[in-house]
Order: structure tokens, then C-alpha cells, then sequence
């Protein structure tokens, strides 16, 4: 992560782990980072992480934080420097920067060295998922589900 | 699950669950049942269990299924009655009856008496989740994530 | 299991397997499936799974079953189709088809892809444990124990 | 355990257990403790433990031991004085003092506060089990059924 | 942690927990942070955490840290911010801020809501464990041992 | 350990194991020994077990034991014959024999295979950790660090 340190902040939102996968030493110690860059008005997907529950620590800046339990029910918070938030294992969450030309950066710690993360979008409409099975269970139309994929396929 | 024997076949998609909150005396068993009833040409959506894989067994009719990895790659398969698959923990999947005048019926056990069930359309699109976060989310526009909302909201 | 759907029923007790040694997709999966056909008058003999418990669904007939708890107690149930029962891991349980002219049907799922059984006939007097052990044991004569013996390893 | 030190040696085959429910300090500790006591000619007949495997140390004497594996195949061997051997989790297992003048003292540890005992002799025969059940099951008939259960019952 | 961002910085090595003792909100999610405050040539002394591996971020100046396996081989690395280091669970460890001058700042997170702290001199020197036993183990005299209680008791 | 019975008592304390590195296998079955031999006035430096609690059984003698909690309370006991204690996994705890002129011997189990030892005098006085680091962590000087340090080298 030293890499990090003065490197210039990106440009649109961006993720660096140090999961098992980068970082072999962690195997079987059940823990592992990710870095999270959030540039003004950028949002980190609807995802879940299959394996680990997630604890986000803002260091800078400001992050709209939200998770959906499994009966449909959304919990937000505002969170500024400092403040700590707990995203359970296998949850639908996201995170979104909304000041338009403030940076924000925070550090999640997850108990697992493989946390894993399913992103919603790309997971449902960029794996060519049957349009029909889409339309069915969104309960739209194909057109729409095909508006949707362009965008995300670009 | 006797009251299923001699009840009609439903006209859309429906689960009956055996699970911890159905049948406590499961409480420590780390097993549990859903049957699951799909009229022709009729969608269970795109779902996660965060708690458990689940190993489907087609009891009558054919079934096409799908999961995707965590690098979004999706796995199909059409099934035929005593055909068995498994969906790992965590990961997105559905399962469609495609035949429109087939009824099919499935079975899945699960490695956990409580296996949480995500709905993506529910979770992510009728959960109150802000309309600017999905749409910078899905790279789409308000408007259609409106008409998202407003199908699923009915 | 496809090949179950149009067989001709067994003439004796038959179970089929998918845990992780027939189906090895299920290494990591925490559930398996066995399938258990029962002739009129046919038993499945008391038995152990040492690595998880078993969660039965009647698919057709009806089937007497039984456990034993550690303090010896049983606890039976007569089941119809439909119906489910949970034998705990570890227990001593058996299951009867008592209706000799009725065939009966049911499928167990487990919460490991490797449960194992434990056959306490085969296992206790059709292992060549010593004769003396074993009369001590239930406490009985030699005679007895090459009855069973003998009646076993036919 | 102390009551043990200059206590009498007992005549038949016994069992002092330090496990949970006798010393309630072992909660969440996962370890617990057994001593057998075996007089000339005594038996610890067969039994599974559900919940842990068992690491037996002949403290006295000299120990016949054997365990069957999930395929049916007997282990034995013979121990003596300062020996170890392992019974693993949920296989049937026997302990037998083939001496008749002399006594053995062995102490078992367990990876569990509660390891559980499932005795094969009263869990199957000592049970109320249906004669029937259990004469289909052993393959043989309901007289031999009787002569066993009678002998445990005593 | 907010109330961390604009108070000054310690005058001597500081620990400000989010375990589940203080947030009971992580019971259940497997992860805790701590964040540690190093003024200039001071040192986070031995210790370990019972139940968790370590996963150390400097988020700024540099820390020496260290831990001993169990064949007592010390692994030490000098780190920079941006740096990850990992102590693995049980295995005693500390951290250095040698420069006089200036301070360190690091978060530190766990694969454990309740990580513990058993903190060497203070379980040890500080804690009535009897003289002779101490002298005995560190294999010095009595005075030696009281020198060092004093020093920490004060 | 069948060289243990006939063996000379040792003339320092001595611990003889049974753990997976000596008895392969125990691997997998979650449980493992150790014969700890005490002369007179001998003792168990300041300990702790990483990865399992440990279960004491005084087999001869009187042994005086101690362990420490998280909050750095010491807990005592003097144990006789038959007695057993139990030792939390990763608390740092100690056994000492103040008879002068009698021998204790223990034998101990374990709730995992491979437990592990971190010897506190070992661990921190005798691998090479800093000087400076160690006098500021015990809070004395560097002579005193030597003084201890060259006592354990020896």
C-alpha cells in the first residue's frame, strides 16, 4: 500500500486490497484490508462479500454508507473522519461519496483473508444472464434490461 | 410440508421453507428444506444465501439454472427430473421453468437451518436505496431506474 | 440421479448417494443428498452419521423412523408423505416401511458433502470383532453371537 | 477426581467422567476427561462419542482396543502401560481387559466438554426399538431379539 | 473514533479500542480496530491477542515492529506509512517508534470482535504471581524480580 | 511414552509430548497430551498455548498452579492427587512444585492437535528483541534487560 502515500488521487472510484490474493501472508489469519478512493459524486456498487463481514473506517472526507437486510429493509448513515461502520457478511451495501468536489478515503478491514465481493451490477447484467429471465424477474420489460446491460457493458 | 400433497399447483412461483424459522427443532442441525413450485414459464430471480450453498434436486419437470462467480462469469445447465446442482454460498444465481405450459417442482436442501435468502430486485431496487446511487451504480439514468422501481413496487 | 426416474423399484432396501465421493462438486458445499427406496417390510438398519444430521422428506408412501437420544430414550414418529423428520448428528436412527404391500420413497439432505454412516450391524457383528468381546458386551453367550453373525455376513 | 486416589478398585467395569455436566468450568474450553476402570475380564462395551474424538493413556495394566472404520474394517491393537491411541470422532470403538487377574486404569481426553457416549448395546437393544425393526435389521428372528434385550435389560 | 481527528496527539503510547466491548454493534461479525498513538520513542510492549491475528496499516511515520514464533525466532521489519504487516494469533509481538522526534499513527484491525490483550509485563510482573516462581522461570534472584515489579506497579 | 514407566525421574522439570509432531496421527482429531515431570522445587515458566485450552490431571504429587486473565488477575490453586485444572487457550498460566524433596508429575490434554507453547521468559528474553525496546516495555533499565537475558541464554 506504500505505493498509496503520494500517489495522485484517482479519478473515478477506486479499490486496492490486500487480500489473500496480494498478499500470501495472510493465509489463515482471517483478516485482510481493502483501501477505498472515492473522487466527488462516486459511488461503490450495490455488492455483498460472501465471506466476511466488512469494517469501514473513513479517514478522510465524508461517505453515505447503506445495507439491506435480508427483509428488505435499508439502514444509512452520514459518516465523517473517524466514524466506523459494520456492513454484515453476505449483505447487499454501498457506499457514495455525494459531495460533488470533496474527496473522500476510507480503509475496510474484513475477518476473513478471502472476504470475496459479488458486484449487483456487473453479476446480473454484464454475465449474460438470459435478457428473458432478467425481464421476468425485474418484472420490466427486455428493452429495459437491454438499456441497462449497454451501460454497464461499455 | 404435508399440506403441499394434495394442494393445487399454484399460478406463480412460490417457495414453502423448512427452515429454523418454520421448524425450530432444526436449531443446531445446520440443515434445512425449501420446496420450490414454478408454473410454465415462470422466474425465481436472481438470489443470494449469505449463510449456505444449496444443492437443488428437480422433482418433476425441467428447470434451467445459473450462477455467477465472483468474476462474473455465469454457469447454466438445463435440468431434467432427478437432476441435482449446487449454488455456493454467496454467490448469485436463479431458475426458470422455461416450458410455458410445463409445471416444474424442485427441492433444495441447504448446509444451515437459518440460509438467509437476498433478493437483487427487492434488495437493490425496492429498498429505498437513493435513485442517484443506482443509477450512478448501474451507469444508467433516473428514468429508468424509476421504471425498475416502480414494476417491482407493485 | 436421473437414472432413478424410470427405473423399476428395488425388491430390498436401497439408498443412493449424492455426497461429495459420488458428486465431488460438492467438496466445500456442506450438504449432500441421499435417496432412500423402501419396499413393503423393508428397513433401513439403526445406523450413525458421525459428521452431520439428516433431515428426511417423504416423497411417497409413509415411513416409520426412530432415534435414540444419549440417555437411550427414542423418540419415533409414523410419516406420511410430505411429511419431515431431523435425525441429530451422531444419534442412533433407523427408518421402516411397515406397510408390506406399499412402496415408499424419501430423500435425505445432510449439512456436510461428506456425512458418513456408521451401520451398527455391519459395524458391530460383521467386523470380526473378538466373539468373547461381544458377549460381554450384551451381555450373552458366544451361541448368540454367531447367530447374528452368521445371519449377517450371508 | 481426587475421591479416586485411595478409593477401592470397583469389581465391574466403571467409568468417572469430568466433562461439562460434572465440572461446569469446561464450558468453552473444548477438552475434557475420562477415567475407565477395568477389574480382570471387564469390557467397555461398544460406543461412539458424537462429538469428539478420544486419546486413551493406559495408566495401569494392559489394554485390549479397537475401533471400525465407515467400510466396516476393525483396527485393534493391544496397549500397555504409558500407550496411546486415538479412537476418532463417531466411530464405534471397544476397550477390553482380557486379564483375569489383573486390573488396568486408562485415562481418555477429549477435544470437546461434551463428547457425548452413544452405548451401541443399550442405544439398540436396551431401547424399546420394535422387536421387528430390529430382527429385519440384525437378520435374524424375534426370539434372538428377545434373548438380547433380556440379558441388557437385567 | 471521531473524537480522534482533532484532539492532539498523546504524550505517551496510546490504544483506542472499537472491539465489540465498545461497539457491541460487531457482536457476531468477526472483525475489530484499534487504532495505536506512538509519540516519538515509544514502545507498544510485548504482548498477544489470544483470539485474532493483527493486520497492522501505518497510516503515518514509521513503526518497528516484531514477533516471536514458537521456537522463539524473532521476525522484524522497519515500516512506512502506506505499510501492512501481520502478527499471527497467539504469537507474542510489539511495536517501536524509535525516532525521538516524531510521531507514528497506525490502525490495527482483527479477525475477531473480541481480540483480547494479554500484555506480557503486566500479566506477568504485574499481576501477584509469587517472587520465587518468577526467579525461578526467568532464572534470576528474588531482587531482580522485585526490581522489575516495582518499576511497573508504580 | 511407554519409555516414561521405567524410566529415572528427571532431574529438572520435563515435559514429554504427544501432540502431532510426534503422533501423526492425531491429525484431524482435535486432541493431544503432554507428561509434564516435576523434581522438587521445579517449575513451568509463564506460558501460554496459542490454539487450545489445556486440562490438567495431577497423577502423583502436589503441584501448585496459577493462570492469568485479560484484566491481568491471577487465579491459584494448589492441586493433590487426582485433581484437575483447567488452563483458558492463550492466557498465560504456570505450574509450580514447592515440595523440596518431592517429585509431581502431571499429564495434561489439549482441545487441538497442535496446541502450541509460547514460553514468556524464551519468547522475550531470549530472541533477540531489542534491549532498548525491553527496557522501555518493562520499564527499567537496559542492565536489568541484560541481566535477565543472560541468566535464560546460559
Amino acid at each position: 500500500m506504500r505505493t498509496l502515500v503520494d500517489a495522485p488521487f484517482p479519478s473515478t472510484f477506486r479499490v486496492l486490497k490486500a487480500t489473500m490474493a496480494e498478499f500470501p501472508a495472510l493465509n489463515g489469519q482471517s483478516v485482510a484490508y481493502v483501501v477505498l478512493e472515492f473522487p466527488g459524486n462516486t459511488v461503490n456498487p450495490p455488492h455483498t462479500h460472501p465471506w466476511a463481514s466488512e469494517l469501514l473506517f473513513v479517514l478522510m472526507g465524508s461517505v453515505d454508507v447503506g445495507f439491506v437486510d435480508t427483509t428488505n429493509k435499508l439502514f444509512t448513515q452520514k459518516l465523517q473522519e473517524g466514524d466506523i461502520f459494520v456492513f454484515p457478511k453476505g449483505l447487499v451495501h454501498f457506499q457514495f461519496n455525494s459531495g460533488a468536489n470533496n474527496t473522500a478515503l476510507a480503509l475496510s478491514a474484513f475477518g476473513s483473508a478471502s472476504p470475496g465481493t459479488v458486484s449487483v451490477p456487473n453479476s446480473v447484467f454484464n454475465s449474460t444472464i438470459d435478457d428473458n429471465v432478467l425481464a421476468l424477474s425485474f418484472k420490466t420489460d427486455v428493452a429495459t434490461i437491454h438499456k441497462i446491460k449497454s451501460g454497464l457493458s461499455g
